[in-house]
């Protein structure tokens, strides 16, 4: 196939059903250059492991899936999650990632503004280690829709505030196309991340929904203005892996080459610059 | 049942499988003052006759549902949504309601930005009709998860930039707290709403979510501060009806007049000033 793929990036969620091994040789296979890691699927082998992996295959990890999930109803358990996203952050440096994503939880009553308060106390806890490590943190807002039982950051506006107060090169923001895509502010809340673009991820939305949770479409399939988003992105001076990230069981039932091949041909032909 | 039903209205689309008529008598047992009428069950026997209907019964209107819905592939198709809304804007004044709502409708394509022009064009088109019928028009911002099958009109702060441009008081917004709570600014957005709110909706934010379109939950069992939210609206200066508006399966299958009482409860429990 001919085009550039030298952007692009398998986010594993994609293929949801290939070891991290098999992910990394079908990456080989397809041409593409980066993965994005779930810490699930690390720990099949370790970080350690995986780095060499990687490094062997000539593929870059262009994040670590995921951090965050700070709000909690005890302070035992905000310690526990702090606690884990400490372990997270080791397990980026190791696999030197580009950013650990921080996707950063529900509530855990109703008091939404209590829980976006603990996700700043809990990015603000482990922000030194972040620093130390060398890892970037990148927090990802997630559709509304996933509010009560994922995150409570939910717009890019929100991101950009949060990621703003702590004022660190270590704290930045991830944009999934999919996450931000209905905002009639989306173009210039990108444009006023500017060097704040940790990582970028696309996929498509497609009607009617088929899952709340893993109805998301191949890039083509819905509505989003894929390539008017990544030129945004771009604009705002980012230049880093584009991953594909998509949660669909249909996708997840075809032979993982043919994911990537499919994934390939609609990057360049929805996403990629033409 | 001790309580003050006062300001209580029941929306239609919450009782499903009643007729306008059941839902008129309905009311009338349970004590509830108002009702919220959705055009398709209106068309069961006419807007005249439906306002005597709700005349006798003592039931005051609280809302027409729906207008709206501009964006369209074609200049003809545009023009057939407007003289759509100019017979809802018809009916709600025979009806005498407090607003017409209007679900602004999808983009015909990926181009939501164009589509968002063509809202703004349907409202200036009818504002005159509008006013000349002495009919409010209240936009009604939905959740993002509809952006591409029902509105592009996605927070809050975007219905209200869209209705300050009017700058009249015939466009106004309907806020409905399943649309909105997700936001980090809402209480900001309807203390800013000011005069501008005319309506306001409620329902609840349940997990998992059983469906898209019809997961609503009845108030209590899910995650929205409705009780909060409500104090917002009453504090912006709305002194209007609140309107249970709930599409759910689940609900619709109880017998009318327990979805009733059951609602009665909840919004004393719930929503209602303790």
């Amino acid at each position: 196939m001919p085009g550039d793929l030298s952007r692009l990036s398998l986010n594993q969620a994609t293929t949801k059903h290939w070891s991290l091994r098999e992910a990394v040789d079908g990456c080989v296979r397809a041409g593409i250059p980066a993965i994005g890691v779930w810490r699930d699927r690390l720990a099949e082998m370790g970080a350690v492991a995986a780095a060499r992996l990687l490094r062997d295959a000539g593929l870059h990890c262009s994040s670590l899936c995921r951090g965050g999930w700070f709000p909690a109803a005890t302070r035992a358990e905000r310690a526990a999650r702090i606690d884990d996203n400490r372990r997270a952050i080791e397990e980026a440096a190791v696999l030197n990632a580009d950013v650990l994503v921080l996707v950063c939880g529900p509530a855990p009553d109703r008091d939404i503004r209590a829980a976006r308060m603990m996700v700043e106390e809990g990015i603000a806890a482990i922000l030194s280690d972040a620093m130390q490590y060398g890892v970037t943190l990148g927090i990802e807002p997630l559709h509304p829709m996933f509010a009560a039982d994922r995150s409570v950051i939910t717009s890019l506006h929100e991101a950009i505030v949060l990621a703003e107060r702590f004022d660190s090169p270590s704290v930045k923001v991830v944009i999934d196309a999919y996450h931000v895509w209905w905002d009639a502010g989306v173009y210039q809340l990108i444009q006023q991340c500017g060097a704040r673009i940790a990582g970028y991820h696309v996929s498509d939305w497609i009607t009617p929904l088929p899952d709340v949770l893993n109805g998301r479409g191949m890039m083509g399939d819905g509505v989003i203005e894929l390539r008017s988003l990544r030129e945004a992105v771009d604009a705002a001076g980012y230049c880093g892996f584009i991953e594909v990230e998509i949660f669909n069981e249909t996708i997840w039932k075809m032979p993982g080459d043919a994911i990537l091949s499919l994934m390939c041909e609609r990057y360049l032909a929805h996403v990629a610059p033409l």
